[in-house]
């Protein structure tokens, strides 16, 4: 008999189905038992004679044939009046590390993560990956209608050029390499090689020193990149189009997911974009908040969301032209306003969750700007060279996808929404 | 005017459309000058009067504005008679390190690596990417319509303990790290956190000390792991059936690249399933080809490959009952049959393209098994702990997916299906 998963089975009186799963809970009545029995798809109630439970313990893993019965008691109005029980996976366990079958996890995050196979025996925990899923397919099958490329780009590289944060090193064959904090060359490189557009998909990495509830070591970074765009505009509108695309595709594929966590995705998203300076006077104007030259702090990010959340409506905003001095040598300079740059970031509910922006393509402007941030030439000629045969005007932006889903299912950690994070204490699982 | 692309401009005489690409080369006949434009999707000819040419070289980005004109000479029968042209990507070189608007590439593979943005410019290089882009599509769909959940894993961890070839280390906040040579011990944890059906598209690291045409220090690895299974015979039935969903996606999205490469891919793959004894035997009766113990070397493979071509019509061939010495600690040992394992290999077209099997599931049975392989159990705690709380039959696969793309399209060099290879003698670009 083939298996049938939980979310398949219809009221079908006295059919006899296979089903294979988990013992999520067990209820002992003497003569008769019940147990739920949790698969992938979700919870059904088995009804089971004393004597066939033998060795049924929460968690191992059973398969089950039974007759489809209606009880309009039983949880889903359904059960499975069971004549054959079979364990598949014993259990070798004392005690659970924590109770995974009523109610919210109550143990530490922390507790959760370390035995992280038996908290996302959880539904709702596994819920937030099937939301990260689709967040992912959503990016990839829009892009793709637009034209665009996937590729994948190395992540062991020479230089420790890209700026920013710390990098970790890699012993590569006795040579001293780096793990990519972005694919920000490669995938310029990759628009000027002909692919014109291209997305990736890939890990990045950063050598944060902080534990924060936001940063991680290694992360998922949605990436893209587009030639012969006219400017940044063209970008953040690509970006806001691609977010209605995904919430669309979310409120379609999602809903019960989204239900678990009482989310509501608007109908509609529409991007305010907004100067940084601008963002700035009004935060010092109205809230008496003052920002680090150039930028805001996260405390700044968060007052300000709260500030477009109401002004707008939007629980998005872009700020626009950060200045030179923040942003990398590639950033494009603005050539009507002194000092910024044709660049953005996107705030979602209080966190930056994208950097983007348009980039230099001119050679010469290129090498100029690198020095002129007291960088060396020589050390990106692997970057540069393509730049010498015809780069066509760019930009793109980056999407942390463990962030993005953190903040549209309101989790308190980036760690929630990472299977297996890594982060300066945590190597393990 | 929006941008049209190359592909999308049918016959519509003297409708003005506005292109953009590259100047793929440029025949000069004094009043009037003939620019083919390549752009991401194809080629067409521009005609463009001698005054406006002023700068444009090979490979200078540009803009055109003009009337689609019906000219049967032209290459694609169509051309554009050009009334606006202008350069959006200056060009700054003397000359190309190799010509690409002609023939086939003629420089060494090492030197195209070198220039890989350059060599990519020829549309039958990126052609590759195409295709591997919807390998690498179909897989994702097909398992996505099975009931897989893409993931991902971590590529820092902690233990070398996966064994198998070297594993480069990483400098993880003053401890020694590893890079993944695979994320096996992660996906069966999925499994049995729940997901139960899982895929992972992801690089694999390994630290090859051999410089050859097959091997990559750095590749993508798309990895299947299954819970559930009665045995191993159900991998390969979902692996043969996957090929055969992906190969009928490449035949109708990848006609020209195909047509490129001069491949026909099989309207429908059938696999034989042949123990790697009987492979050993026949190699040894009918080809005096001795194998090393419990495996075919790189020559055996071939041979038998294509021994099974002619006798079965396949390009492909599982070879299954490989030993146990010769497989890691977590295969299945064959219940009935002394000494083998349910795992197989994939042979296609004479190169080994997946390893997969059925694995241990029972925790008391693992933890033997690591002891029987002179192996400390306690180092393997964050994987054998999800095998505490009932863990079901599971096993799984992988493909490497350049292999899979240099095959279909009879590459000679794994480095031609990798956008950015790395290797022992490789870091850049």
């Amino acid at each position: 008999m083939e298996r049938i998963f939980v979310k398949d089975i219809k009221i079908e009186e006295q059919k006899e189905v296979l089903v294979q799963g988990w013992v999520h809970s067990i209820v002992n009545l003497g003569k008769i038992n019940f147990i739920k029995l949790r698969d992938k798809s979700g919870i059904i109630q088995l009804v089971v004679e004393e004597d066939s439970i033998k060795g049924i313990r929460n968690e191992v893993a059973i398969e089950a044939i039974g007759a489809i019965v209606e009880n309009p008691k039983a949880p889903s109005g359904i059960e499975i009046k069971v004549s054959e029980l079979k364990i598949l996976g014993e259990a070798y366990y004392d005690v659970l590390p924590f109770e995974i079958n009523r109610g919210k996890l109550k143990s530490k995050l922390e507790v959760q993560l370390d035995h992280r196979s038996i908290s996302l025996r959880k539904p709702d925990q596994r819920a937030i990956f099937k939301v990260q899923g689709e967040i992912e397919d959503g990016f990839r099958s829009f892009l793709k209608s637009k034209g665009f490329s996937m590729i994948h780009t190395p992540k062991i590289i020479d230089s420790a050029t890209e700026g920013g944060s710390e990098m970790f090193t890699v012993d590569f064959y006795d040579n001293r390499a780096f793990l990519a904090q972005s694919p920000q060359f490669y995938k310029q490189m990759m628009v000027g090689a002909g692919f014109e557009r291209v997305f990736e998909v890939g890990h990045a990495y950063r050598a944060e020193l902080h534990n924060t509830w936001r940063h991680l070591s290694e992360y998922v970074s949605l990436d893209v990149e587009m030639g012969f765009i006219k400017d940044e505009e063209e970008l953040m509108s690509l970006e806001e189009e691609m977010i209605n695309y995904i919430f669309k595709g979310l409120s379609d594929t999602c809903k019960s997911e989204l239900e678990m966590y009482n989310i509501i995705l608007p109908e509609e998203v529409k991007i305010p974009r907004i100067p940084l300076k601008e963002a700035q006077d009004i935060l010092l104007e109205k809230f008496n908040k003052q920002c680090p030259p150039g930028n805001l702090d996260a405390d700044g990010e968060k007052i300000f969301s709260k500030y477009v959340k109401e002004k707008y409506g939007s629980d998005f905003v872009f700020l626009t032209e950060y200045p030179i001095s923040k942003r990398p040598m590639y950033a494009m300079p603005h050539e009507s306003k002194e000092g910024v740059t044709r660049s953005f970031d996107l705030i979602y509910k209080g966190l930056e969750i994208t950097t983007g922006g348009q980039r230099i393509h001119d050679y010469e402007m290129l090498l100029g700007n690198i020095r002129k941030f007291g960088l060396e030439p020589d050390n990106f000629t692997f970057y540069t060279e393509t730049f010498k045969y015809g780069m066509p005007p760019h930009g793109g932006f980056a999407i942390g996808l463990e962030r993005i889903t953190m903040k549209i299912l309101d989790l308190d950690n980036i760690r929630q929404s990472t299977l297996l994070p890594r982060d300066i204490k945590r190597l393990v699982p």
